[in-house]
């Protein structure tokens, strides 16, 4: 069988050329060493090549195996010319993302797309592991969930052309889905644990480096926990076992980006690992932040959403460990949130995790599973119609339950240190760029 | 710990009540024994319950294990007035399709959801064994891959409402994706093998029991790969490690449809997992179905399209065997199939797997990956300046390689022998139907 693969690296010396081959399995190369009577013309760095011969141990500390060449087929030539990529430089990770048709070429793409690969199987494991069910919640919606922020409204192309807008393909106006949440909660009718992993979306012009149009989102739903602290543990263990199993699964990877991209971060993730998460009420945080003598450019407020400034305060405040702040205002927070009736300062059981350099990586809340509280919250938002089916979901042996959304590209942005959420996402899509 | 649960029977006796409990973990209950002094006030069928009590070795033959209960909780009350499914009655899969709200709480349908989440981890599974790296392909394009059916476009909520359709929220007009081929495709520059498993859409206003608006589509693309063997060996593979992998995780799931959806089942799926995948060619198959007395709504005829009748016949023909058609006519398959480079009936190395009750499965082709004469197809089909970041991925390094795609519901369906694809998938959407 000979050995496949794109050459990262041709060294020509008198006697002997040494190529350096990747097929994308690992971060290493395979070096070839090829004698001088190889036809070897054509190839460059970036072509394809197949290559038969003798895999031995190598004389050289850097590797442990070498392929001592017999034949050398150029499998594909590279017009390295036009290659936006130059041989031995190491170009910026802005830079790569303006050729997403490309970029998986480069060390430090390949590198992130393995590692996204083992992240999402370290999800899967995790949830598997604890006995949750996995259900594909739908992509095309005729709810708009919370309210949350703005959506994308679907409709046939030729419709779209002709401006016939009268009759909707589906009979009614139909949204990409911005959570799983609601359908995951009909789990809550038979299942006491099930997950969804797939993309959200947001139709929202901010273009910050930690909002995509298109983003993953990991959601779990959990029954008979009538407590936050259950669905916070989930969501730690969560966090912590995944980025273990990353961690042991894709040490080169993982430490190309601790090594190169973001020095220092190895030590902030072990940190984050090895500490239990902090807790605060959203009232400690806002004294917390009422009290510090940072100037924020919005005054934090009781009853105000954290501002980013406000989230990465905290975070510091917290030593640099994760937090979860609880308990927050029965008003800034959507219908469904359970009602702590409490007073005079009024909460819901909601909970967000902040992390360091991120903000907001996870929101979660026990659910209203109480028929009346729920018809009264709903009524007074207006959405008394829309939500009928939601409501009766109450009434058929309804259990109190809760859960949570982490922001998959966020949590890759968190362990890996990436500061733009764009260079963690094969093929990004925001406000003015959907490439490819 | 109490044992957590919906009761789905209630069987009231002289000295006791026996009670069975589900938790959604296995389509199993769990049997309560309820001593007569015990308060079981509002317990009906439906309600949730939570329970403390001894587990002990059951006298009965029916299960193994029972619950002495020392109390009983009622968590949540059913009103088993207005539920639509009722206490030992067992109801169609179309009645039970008409409450997506509710259906879970049915044997058939957790059953369902509970296979569907083996399926997806066993498609996982393989593709991880097997060394395949996983990507998320984007759902959002700009591209329309083959121009395969009709597309949903999108734009954001608030621009729809104001029609102001002038600018695109993403500059370009934009689509929900049809397929991951094209960005799976971008990976064969750095990778040798790759997958991704996700929603794809059409827009098509068909309403069969084949079709829906949003499925699951399983895909792989291999590097290196000049023989539509090669994908076809996976393409089977995937098929019989798959379906061995759920037969062996949830038995019991798999026998209640085997048992009571699609009696015969059983048998037809052990056939299609002894015998190799027989594999004919396009033009084989034409002159089979000239040759046979059938008498077709469409007339087969050379570089014409197979039909539905015509696939159920050449599945039969095979044995009922899963059967691997090859070498489609080149005037109907999209410009990305690679060219045989034949005559007088000019083909491309294309491949349909039909299976047993279902028709076509799945669908691949190596990809055409010479420059000239991809170009020229492109150009003859108009798309040169679409498709110029495609032809880019053809001058740096370009490999012979090749790929399918499977449909999952389709697939269920297939193990599962379920009739209609709207029962196969938690939330249907098709044409007229966006429930929830």
């Amino acid at each position: 069988m000979p050995v496949d693969g794109w050459v990262r690296a041709v060294r020509v010396q008198k006697e002997i050329t040494f190529l350096n081959i990747n097929d994308g399995s690992s971060l290493q190369s395979l070096q070839i060493v090829a004698r001088p009577d190889l036809d070897i013309r054509g190839i460059t760095f970036g072509s394809a090549v197949e290559i038969w011969g003798k895999l031995v141990q190598s004389p050289h500390k850097k590797q442990s195996i070498e392929l001592l060449a017999d034949k050398i087929r150029l499998v594909g030539a590279c017009n390295s010319v036009d290659l936006p990529f130059k041989i031995k430089e190491r170009h910026s990770l802005e830079y790569i993302r303006q050729f997403p048709h490309l970029r998986c070429k480069t060390n430090v793409f390949s590198s992130l797309l393995r590692i996204r690969s083992e992240a999402s199987a370290a999800f899967h494991s995790f949830f598997k592991d604890n006995g949750f069910v996995h259900i594909h919640t739908p992509i095309i919606t005729s709810n708009d969930c919370e309210g949350a922020g703005e959506l994308f409204q679907i409709e046939p192309a030729s419709k779209t052309a002709e401006k016939q807008n009268n009759a909707h393909f589906f009979d009614v106006p139909s949204f990409l889905t911005v959570s799983g949440q609601l359908h995951l909660e009909v789990m809550m009718g038979a299942f006491t644990e099930v997950y969804t992993f797939g993309p959200t979306f947001r139709a929202e012009n901010s273009q910050t480096r930690r909002h995509l149009a298109e983003f993953y989102m990991v959601e779990a739903e959990l029954a008979f926990t009538e407590s936050l602290k259950d669905i916070m543990e989930v969501m730690e263990n969560l966090f912590k076992s995944a980025t273990s199993f990353i961690l042991s699964k894709s040490p080169d990877d993982v430490e190309l980006f601790h090594k190169y991209v973001a020095p220092g971060q190895k030590e902030r993730v072990e940190q984050m690992l090895k500490n239990s998460f902090q807790v605060l009420s959203y009232t400690e945080a806002i004294d917390v932040l009422q009290r510090s003598m940072e100037t924020f450019k919005y005054e934090p407020k009781w009853g105000c959403d954290l501002q980013t400034e406000h989230e990465n305060y905290l975070v510091e405040y917290c030593g640099n460990i994760p937090v979860f702040v609880v308990n927050y205002p029965y008003d800034i927070k959507p219908f469904y949130a359970r009602d702590n009736q409490d007073g005079p300062q009024h909460t819901v059981a909601a909970v967000d995790l902040l992390v360091p350099g991120i903000g907001e990586l996870c929101g979660g809340s026990l659910r209203e599973e109480r028929l009346d509280l729920l018809q009264s919250r709903l009524k007074q938002h207006g959405l008394k119609d829309t939500y009928q089916w939601y409501e009766e979901l109450r009434q058929f042996g309804s259990v109190p339950h809760g859960g949570f959304g982490l922001g998959f590209e966020r949590y890759l942005q968190c362990i890996l240190g990436v500061e733009n959420i764009k260079d963690v996402i094969p093929f990004p899509r925001f406000s003015h760029s959907c490439l490819l």
